[in-house]
């Protein structure tokens, strides 16, 4: 692999620019309890990740602002000004005394890919653009993507406001700090035409254990998988004695729910089995604290309900599948199921073509020609959903994200970043 | 069905006097919010229960008194003092805002029973005694049956300082204050020799809905059962993000512990189909609030057991099952079950050949000859287990007990007390 171009007058070494760059963010962003980084959304810690991305993309020469949103944008300008450009992007906030690379990793590959193309005197066709998302985690104000959501007018004014998970000020008044345009922002106005952006790039880690454990330093995001869930499903059966009730009278809340998650785990096993991308989870449940006692048939059980797919199809097949076990089973066990809102969020598939393309290159370089759903949301599914042709990289990562113990090996992340070079090149 | 006898001189009216008796403990024990009675053990309202039963045994022409243990005894001697007597027993305290006849209908048959025996001038052989037993509910000092484990030294010192629920006073104090002899009972003295007791007879309402599903006004108990419990099981697996974590990576507690009640309640149906006496029940089940998420895989459950039965064997069966299931489990899903304290509770066995008395004299008298088991403990295990042959008549109640809803039918009690009676003129 040739990560410095022979022929360029000035040395750039990918790797020393990229230990630096982490360390940097690192020391800067420690988190005050010494435990992790905390970059928080709009705060503090995001702010100084973005100036030190941002002195080190003009230390190389390249161009940097921000959007109407207070994104951080890093521009390679292409010969052909009006054709759309191509979107590197991530995010440099994180969770509360999270780790290191989750949202940085995307930014640093990006960075290193527009001073690779400088260094070697590229001028590409088109309009490279590194954009360094905010507000990406939930975590400080409770809304996802809250920078790539307000390129495309996506939030809302109940969005904005928002409270801060300290309990001080809204999500509103920190990103009017940082110089968003809130008025355009509230309107829903759409500060990024989706039609100006040819393709939109992100390198991530792996939030989950899959590529340690198969052994892939990276591979190829096919979809984010979108959801459906219920905060709280409430099973009412009826409290009594448990030495009294014999077991064709009993109406059991804990049997009930039991059977029916041992029900939904059996279908998910099959379906998964026949090919299905699906994930299904109850996170929270519990009997009524307010009526615990060993020896009480339990007369109501809560719990959460969740599905994960890559398909809208199989969301809502496997929804459908789960009232049905509720029915069924309230019926055999005389208990009721009662569902609070259902809460919708939509998959997003990546782009085809640009899957194809980053297989074929990883192949080329000599990387897995792998791909690997996303079970977690990302700023590239509010890109796709909105049109634009979009595609993720995913570098390996042990002990999963949002802990300080994420673990990313250098040589893995410069193997993702040059491939997300080459993909840029190609593309442009 | 004869109830009040043609040749005595004075009137008897046992459903008059039933219904008597039971509109006065109500009155004097209506609990001070105004639903249902509260009958504290060894407080007021289990005192003017016994002073209303006392008064009227006394006018009844029969002999009161206490015993060590502060339970009232009414007497109706026999010719043959040096004998074993005949005990009816029942409990005359309530849960707090509990129902009219848990406990006070076995007190009011007993009484009825004695009041019949003298009004007809029978001078039975044997003497007769009802014990009205105090302390049975254990709501009060966490403690049940406290009247009849003093009766035969099974208190300990640390029983005699529990706590009342109100946070005032221990078990103890109170004891003492209606004449119990503490020292004694701290000591653990027996205070009634189970010789002297030829049988123990007691009435008490069905807890559960069984008699009135299936039709019977009155029923004979074969046993009490008993119980192995634990308070909390926990089961360990690993929190992760729900969309991160693949299938065959994930340690998830709540389908863990799903699979194992699912499993249990199908040894529970199996076992039972084939003639086991078996409950098995589940009342508690929480992951950590701590940790509460929609989207995460739980890492941790914990959840109560019990398994009652009425033989000691298919208690040490079921149980070990449970934990070979949770050993299955444990290896298949990568979780781990943790085990408190186990806590044993041994069954009781009703006498068989009072069993089958009661049911040859339910016949003669047109009554069901049905058995059914106690799920519920009850003042006659502790005689049965001290060697007493005990016996147990059961009288329909709907809506279970505990609760101001108790409904037991005034012709039901005198059934029931009318063969009480029988079975005791034939014994003694």
């Amino acid at each position: 692999m040739k990560l410095v171009a022979n022929n360029t007058p000035t040395a750039f070494d990918p790797r020393a620019t990229a230990d630096w760059l982490f360390g940097e963010l690192a020391r800067a962003t420690v988190d005050p309890g010494g435990v992790g980084v905390s970059r928080e959304s709009y705060g503090a810690g995001e702010q100084k990740a973005i100036e030190i991305v941002r002195r080190s993309a003009e230390k190389a020469g390249l161009e940097t602002g921000f959007d109407a949103a207070a994104n951080l944008v890093v521009t390679l300008p292409g010969r052909e000004a009006d054709k759309p450009f191509i979107a590197i992007g991530s995010h440099l906030d994180s969770v509360p005394q999270g780790g290191n690379y989750d949202g940085a990793a995307g930014v640093v590959a990006g960075l290193l890919t527009l001073m690779r193309m400088k260094t070697e005197r590229v001028v590409p066709p088109r309009t490279v653009k590194l954009i360094a998302m905010r507000g990406e985690e939930s975590a400080w104000y409770g809304k996802t993507c809250v920078g790539s959501h307000a390129l495309f007018g996506g939030l809302t004014e109940q969005d904005l406001m928002l409270t801060n998970r300290s309990g001080n000020g809204s999500l509103g008044e920190a990103m009017q700090a940082r110089g968003a345009d809130i008025a355009r922002i509230a309107r829903g106005e759409t500060l990024l035409d989706p039609a100006s952006v040819g393709a939109y790039l992100e390198l991530h880690i792996e939030q989950g254990p899959v590529m340690a454990a198969r052994g892939f330093p990276t591979a190829i995001v096919t979809g984010i998988r979108g959801n459906i869930r219920h905060r709280e499903v409430r099973c009412i059966g009826e409290a009594a004695h448990s030495g009294a009730v014999p077991r064709w009278l009993r109406r059991d809340a804990v049997f009930a729910v039991s059977e029916l998650i041992t029900h939904l785990d059996e279908h998910w096993e099959s379906l998964q089995q026949r090919g299905l991308d699906l994930v299904v989870t109850v996170g929270i449940i519990s009997t009524n604290p307010a009526e615990h006692a060993m020896s009480r048939v339990p007369g109501e059980v809560t719990f959460s309900f969740e599905v994960r797919s890559q398909s809208s199809d199989t969301l809502e097949a496997f929804y459908h599948l789960m009232r049905t076990e509720c029915r069924t089973i309230g019926n055999k066990r005389k208990v009721e199921f009662r569902f609070d809102r259902r809460l919708d969020t939509k998959p997003a598939r990546m782009d085809d073509a640009w899957v194809e393309r980053l297989l074929r290159l990883s192949k080329r370089l000599g990387l897995p020609a792998e791909t690997l759903p996303s079970g977690a949301g990302h700023d590239a599914a509010i890109f796709a959903n909105e049109g634009v042709p979009s595609a993720m990289i995913f570098v390996r990562n042990e002990h999963g994200s949002h802990n300080p113990r994420e673990a990313m090996a250098l040589d893995d992340f410069l193997k993702g970043a040059d491939l997300l070079y080459h993909a840029v090149v190609e593309a442009t």
